[in-house]
């Protein structure tokens, strides 16, 4: 009888063990984030963005804006997408939404219905959006979250000021699910925003180390 | 007779305005940098590289160490060379060559017998070589440089420290011709000081200030 009890209690551990087990990666492990590259990108602030957050474990979709073609960036570097975006929307949902900046990348963020279309969802559901250096001003255009707190790139302030809270002071601004950054210079600093706001601090510490980063939580 | 005279100095002035321009051209102007690209290369350090001294007028050519097809990364980021580093050598010489980081690119590095010969050519003409994390590590394994100052990612320290004068508490190192530096959040400056020492100090703070830097002499 008391062989059979303590059969039942190790299965009951065993399965309990499992159940904390699954809670625990959905928190830590399983995060997904959607990184829209259109032609003209800022290669920096793309590569950065698409290397921390694999650093940090989260499985990133990089999606061409207009097909899975290679995209010529801002200054010339060329990258290959994982996907196009159409099929990367279709594929599965993502904990973050990433826009990169560059002047003619963003110009191309601004004027796609299908991005629209697909922060307004994001933000609906209150999930994260990611956007530094010019990217924000796409947030304005397609109406995202307006007079909340942001930053951008320094010239691009005055499209800002009237529709957001705008902060000069901080290389990244957090207000609520908008995440918002200012250059290639404060790269590092944005993803590993992302990184601390999906998997954790440690992870965020963590990362920043291997990459001689110092990280300000 | 002294209107002949007044033509012929302005003649003699636009001629010698005409030779300065071009000599300030030769050294503000006209720099060129081959960038090698190999299969598993830290993508944050090329692409940092590759952007920072584009931004900086350098002449940058992007070189696949095997062929000019797409390279993956080391955390899986596609990028195109705009050549191969067959064709990059044989087209024009460099005023500098570039060495990203990243284990399996460095192995790369280290097993191409073509990057042996194109490192020991530069480093007798006592041109510029700059790598960067794991990088130091091929110049070593190709015998550039031995006895000089250098540093690099903190792991590869023990693998230097019988051949350089290791040093630990700088981001960037430069002595003579080869600038080494440490890693993936090192890497702006380490591209501003290949900056500074082709196109001079001006332009690297010009470009550190349009990608929020702060750009440290």
């Amino acid at each position: 009888m008391l062989s059979v009890l303590r059969s039942s209690l190790s299965r009951v551990n065993l399965h309990l063990h499992s159940i904390l087990l699954a809670r625990c990666k959905s928190t830590k492990e399983g995060k997904t984030a959607l990184i829209i590259l259109a032609p003209g990108a800022e290669e920096m602030e793309f590569t950065i963005s698409a290397d921390v957050l694999r650093r940090g474990k989260i499985d990133v979709t990089i999606a061409g804006l207009d097909n899975c073609e290679p995209v010529k960036c801002s200054r010339s570097v060329v990258i290959v997408p994982d996907t196009s975006l159409e099929q990367a929307v279709n594929q599965k949902t993502y904990d973050v939404i990433v826009l990169p900046g560059g002047l003619a990348g963003n110009k191309a963020l601004m004027n796609s219905t299908a991005v629209g279309d697909l922060l307004r969802c994001q933000d609906s559901k209150g999930a994260l959006i990611a956007a530094i250096c010019a990217a924000p001003t796409a947030l304005a255009k397609h109406g995202i979250g307006k007079g909340k707190s942001i930053t951008s790139h320094p010239d691009l302030k005055t499209q800002l000021m009237k529709d957001y809270c705008y902060i000069d002071d901080k290389t990244v601004v957090q207000d609520g699910n908008l995440i918002t950054s200012r250059g290639p210079g404060t790269t590092f600093d944005f993803a590993l925003k992302v990184i601390e706001q999906l998997v954790g601090v440690d992870m965020a510490k963590e990362v920043a180390k291997a990459m001689l980063w110092t990280y300000k939580c």
